[in-house]
């Protein structure tokens, strides 16, 4: 049944009912004006929103409903846990045409329900609109969450003779969605894509992980990686005000990634490049490095270290990240990563 | 200039300038993956979403820039308003194809900019993405503000025998919405539309006045008026199990309504299923009457007791919402107002 047959009040009906949790810090969820929560005692408050939008960040032909669902909710846990904060509350606004299926809808809020049982989140404010037939579904999350204030990590926080570390492997996600764009679906199921594919789709925010290395005060700074690695330095070394040199050798590449790099003839700057991975990006001092290394192995999660955080040179006019190859020469990315006018 | 000529980064080196004012509340604002605030001491946190759409709630045909971005700020200031508390921070997300003209942008924050200045609020989050070129412009806010736990005003807490409120004059933003898609813009020039044209584009939230109904704790329930006063009072009875019904004669409508109505022979359902007006709707004891007239003439607001909270009579099938007109006859409304899907 099409939206513009069932109708927004039987739509807002459905999905009510799934989301009929209770949680102690809700004193009113959907359905008044506004949500209403208990703020935590003595803790900082964490926000932040995202979109994802129909033909710019993924495209029905290959993206299951429910994995898109389970996306929205976790590229915004991404942004809490890469604060070092605790997720809590999020807040969903959906704009489809109605010649949407009923069952697109239902199935995407399974998602997000999904996503959001696993993070221990409450889904407490939606809307619900449409849009002209020919326009594009848009979705758009806002989380919240909260942090003791001394544990916040910022990416403004790295400092000279600091380590850079990234969890998870570098333009794994990318890859996952070039071979969607050339394959469709069927993309998971083969070689080189598999695994590749499923970060793309359903990409696994670093909520525990995080939460450990800010309890530890393991890192300097912090981000998740959405844009690309070599943006996404670039924009931790500027907001810190220092610089940094990534050894290529270094970087967590999938054997997937080799693979097809290797067959397209292409280099490093195509993960470099690629966007979405939602790992964190870090910063820590070497006193920390065991600690770090000993955290991997329990969580199962990789961290590399991949480079030096270093003095800026407030002279140069170069570039603020290098990327060292093992022959000694610099490997130049000129356009670091997706912007969304250009 | 359009956006793919500037470019993402450009464009919000662009807006960052613009809104940073400090804020002793954000300890970080745009610019980190989270914005990171202080609650208030012992207060709750108030949260709302809201999307206005191309085509949908607006049209660029007739909708100046700045006034989308202020409306875009005050249609979540009035969520904010509608539970008695305080606006303090707010994250927007907008998406546009890369086609718009940058100057579009600058005045549509320059919009967000000056609304926010007027309630006080901190803008703390903000995302830009593209849209594909036939897409339509979608507008994203999320509005955060705070009250006393005790001064929240729900929708649900009506009781039979307490009168119904309502501020402003009903439907007036619809006749406005009206006159605009059959005059254009210079509407807004030209009677009978010219107030009511100012109502649809510039709603003004009743923050102030809301303020003080709730500290002085004279109403019982309350929201704001977005779907038309029929539909808006369907829920608030539902929200609080009760019955109303209306006195027609009561109703105010402003002298612009009255003669678009004579004019076209049409009756009250028009105002009373027209959106968007942004006004109050309460309920109130008895015993708080003389402080809302009161009320009403020390801040120029209009306040009109338009009926009373009945008993619901579960027996009955009828509508929980009546509207009796002078004759003793009730003004019928079937479709109430406006449905997203239908």
């Amino acid at each position: 049944m099409q939206l513009k047959e069932l109708g927004e009040k039987a739509l807002i009906e459905i999905l009510d009912k799934r989301f009929s949790q209770t949680n102690p810090r809700v004193i009113k969820g959907i359905g008044d004006d506004c949500a209403v929560t208990i703020p935590g005692n003595g803790k900082v408050l964490l926000s932040s929103t995202d979109t994802l939008t129909e033909e710019i960040h993924f495209s029905l032909t290959y993206t299951p409903a429910k994995l898109l669902g389970r996306k929205l909710v976790n590229v915004s846990v991404s942004d809490i846990a890469a604060m070092g904060g605790t997720p809590q509350f999020i807040l969903l606004s959906i704009t489809m045409p109605s010649t949407i299926d009923e069952g697109f809808v239902t199935e995407l809020y399974r998602g997000v329900d999904e996503a959001c049982r696993e993070s221990n989140i409450t889904l407490i404010g939606g809307n619900i609109s449409s849009t002209p037939s020919e326009g594009s579904i848009v979705l758009t999350s806002t989380i919240l969450g909260e942090a003791s204030k001394d544990e916040v990590i910022y990416r403004s926080g790295a400092s000279a003779g600091e380590s850079v570390y990234v969890t998870g492997a570098v333009g794994a996600a990318y890859l996952g969605l070039v071979g969607l764009q050339d394959d469709g679906p069927s993309a998971i199921t083969r070689s080189p894509y598999r695994n590749s594919v499923a970060r793309h789709l359903d990409p696994k925010p670093r909520t525990k992980i995080a939460r450990t290395i800010a309890r530890k005060g393991l890192a300097t700074s912090m981000m998740d990686t959405s844009d690309g690695l070599a943006i996404d330095l670039a924009t931790l070394v500027e907001a810190s005000k220092v610089a940094a040199t990534v050894k290529t050798t270094l970087l967590p590449i999938s054997k997937e990634m080799q693979s097809y790099l290797k067959k397209e003839g292409k280099d490093l700057r195509l993960p470099l490049r690629g966007g979405e991975d939602y790992e964190l990006l870090f910063t820590a001092k070497e006193e920390h490095k065991k600690e770090i290394v000993l955290l991997a192995e329990q969580s199962g999660i990789e961290i590399t270290q991949i480079g030096l955080i270093e003095e800026l040179d407030k002279d140069s006019e170069t570039n603020n990240v290098r990327f060292l190859q093992n022959n000694g020469t610099e490997l130049k990315i000129k356009d670091k990563g997706f912007d969304h006018y250009k």
